[in-house]
C-alpha cells in the first residue's frame, strides 16, 4: 500500500511509475525558465566577449556557430553534467539545478528514474559533446583546422543522442510526457527541436568545409609533387 | 498461467522475459557462426576485387579500411536492416537471418523483444552508418576528398551507438546477457569490442588527416591571397 502511495505522489507520466524520494521543487515553473534563460542569456554575452576579443574576423554565421556552441557547451558541462553525477539522488535534491530538472520532468520522467538509456546518453553529452563543443569555440576563435572535426563530431553526437532520445519516447507512445500541449509542445518537442535542426545543418556546413578544404590540400600536394 | 508457461519457454535471459512467438532456430550454434564467417569472408573477397581494379595504389593501412568498412557496410545494411524491418516478428521467423539473431540473441535478448532503444539503434546503424560506410569505401577507392568526413561520421555514429548498446546492458546488471563466458565474452564483448576499438582509432585518423589538409589548404589559400 505504502508503495502504492509513493508510486503516485508526483506530478509526472506515468503517473504510476515509483520515485520514491521526490520532492517539490522551490522554483515554479516562470522562475525556472527564468533561471535557465538568463544562464543561457549569460552564455550569450560571455560569446560576445570572446568575439569582441578575437583577433580574426569572424563572418556573422561563424560568430553564431560561435554563441551556440558555447551556449551547447555550457548546458551539456553544467546542466546535463549535473544530471550525470546526481540522477539517482535528483528527484529529491533541493538544488536550482535540480528544480531545473524536476521542471524539465514533466516532459520526460525518464530524468527522475535514472533511466539506463538516459543515464548513459546524458553522460555522453555531458562529458564528450561538451568538450568538443568547447574545442569547436576554441577553432573558430583561433580560425584553428581543428574547427570543423570538432564541430562535426559534436554536432554529430548531439544529432544521435537527440534522436535516439525523442524516438525512443515516441516508440513509447509519449508514455514518459505529460500530454499538456505546454510540456508536450513546449518542453519535449521545442527543447528537443533546435538538437536535431542545428546540427543536421552543421555537419552538412562542416563536411562541405572539409571537402573543400581536401580538395585544396590534394592539388596543393600534387602541385608540389610535379613541380 | 498461459502466459507463465509461454515467457519461460524460450533459452534467452533474463528468463522470465515474454517472448510469445519465439521458434527455435534451424541452425545450431556452429551452422549460424559458419554462416556468418561465410559471408563476412565473402564481403572481404569482393573487397580484394575493388582493390585489385582500383586506379589510384592504395596504402596497406587504406586497404585494411575499405576491408573494414564493407564489412561493416554489409553487416549494417543486410543483417542490421533485416533486424530492423522484422524485429516485431523476428523471434518466430524462419529464415537464415532470424536464426542469425537467435542465436545472437542469446547475449542480449533485446534483440527479440523490440527493445525500443535498440530498434532505433539499429535502425539508425542500418541506414545511416550502412550509407556512410559505402560512402567511405567509394572515397578511398576515388580518392575523394569526401573519404574523411565518411570515415569520421561512419565511425562516430558506430561508436555512439555501440557505447550506449554496451553500455545500457552494463547498467541493467547484463540482465538481457546469458552468463555463461561462451555468449557473455564470445558474442556480447568480442562481438562489440571491434566496434568500440576500430572506430576509436579510425576517429583519431580522420581527426588528424583533416587537420593536416584544413591546414595545407588554410596555407595554400593564404599563399594565393598573398601573390
Amino acid at each position: 500500500m505504502e508503495d502504492i502511495i509513493n508510486a503516485i505522489q508526483h506530478p509526472y507520466f506515468p503517473q504510476d511509475t515509483p520515485i520514491p524520494h521526490y520532492v517539490a521543487s522551490k522554483l515554479d515553473m516562470s522562475q525556472s525558465l527564468l533561471t535557465l534563460g538568463s544562464a543561457v542569456a549569460g552564455l550569450v554575452v560571455l560569446s560576445g566577449i570572446l568575439i569582441g576579443r578575437a583577433r580574426n574576423a569572424l563572418s556573422c554565421k561563424d560568430k553564431l556557430i560561435l554563441v551556440w556552441m558555447l551556449v551547447c557547451a555550457g548546458i551539456h558541462i553544467v546542466l546535463e553534467g549535473y544530471f550525470s553525477f546526481n540522477h539517482g539522488t535528483l528527484a529529491g535534491k533541493s538544488t536550482v539545478l535540480a528544480d531545473l530538472w524536476r521542471e524539465y520532468a514533466h516532459s520526460d520522467s525518464r530524468y527522475l528514474t535514472s533511466d539506463p538509456f538516459t543515464v548513459i546518453m546524458e553522460g555522453i553529452t555531458a562529458v564528450f559533446d561538451g568538450s568538443f563543443a568547447l574545442v569547436a569555440v576554441y577553432g573558430i576563435l583561433a580560425d584553428s583546422p581543428i574547427r570543423h572535426p570538432a564541430q562535426l563530431i559534436t554536432s554529430l553526437a548531439q544529432l544521435y543522442g537527440d534522436v535516439l532520445y525523442m524516438a525512443t519516447n515516441y516508440m513509447e507512445g509519449f508514455k514518459y510526457t505529460n500530454p499538456h500541449p505546454m510540456y508536450f509542445y513546449g518542453y519535449f518537442v521545442l527543447m528537443n527541436l533546435p538538437w536535431i535542426v542545428i546540427p543536421t545543418y552543421l555537419i552538412v556546413d562542416s563536411c562541405k568545409s572539409i571537402y573543400r578544404g581536401m580538395l585544396i590540400a590534394q592539388r596543393a600536394t600534387s602541385t608540389k609533387k610535379a613541380e
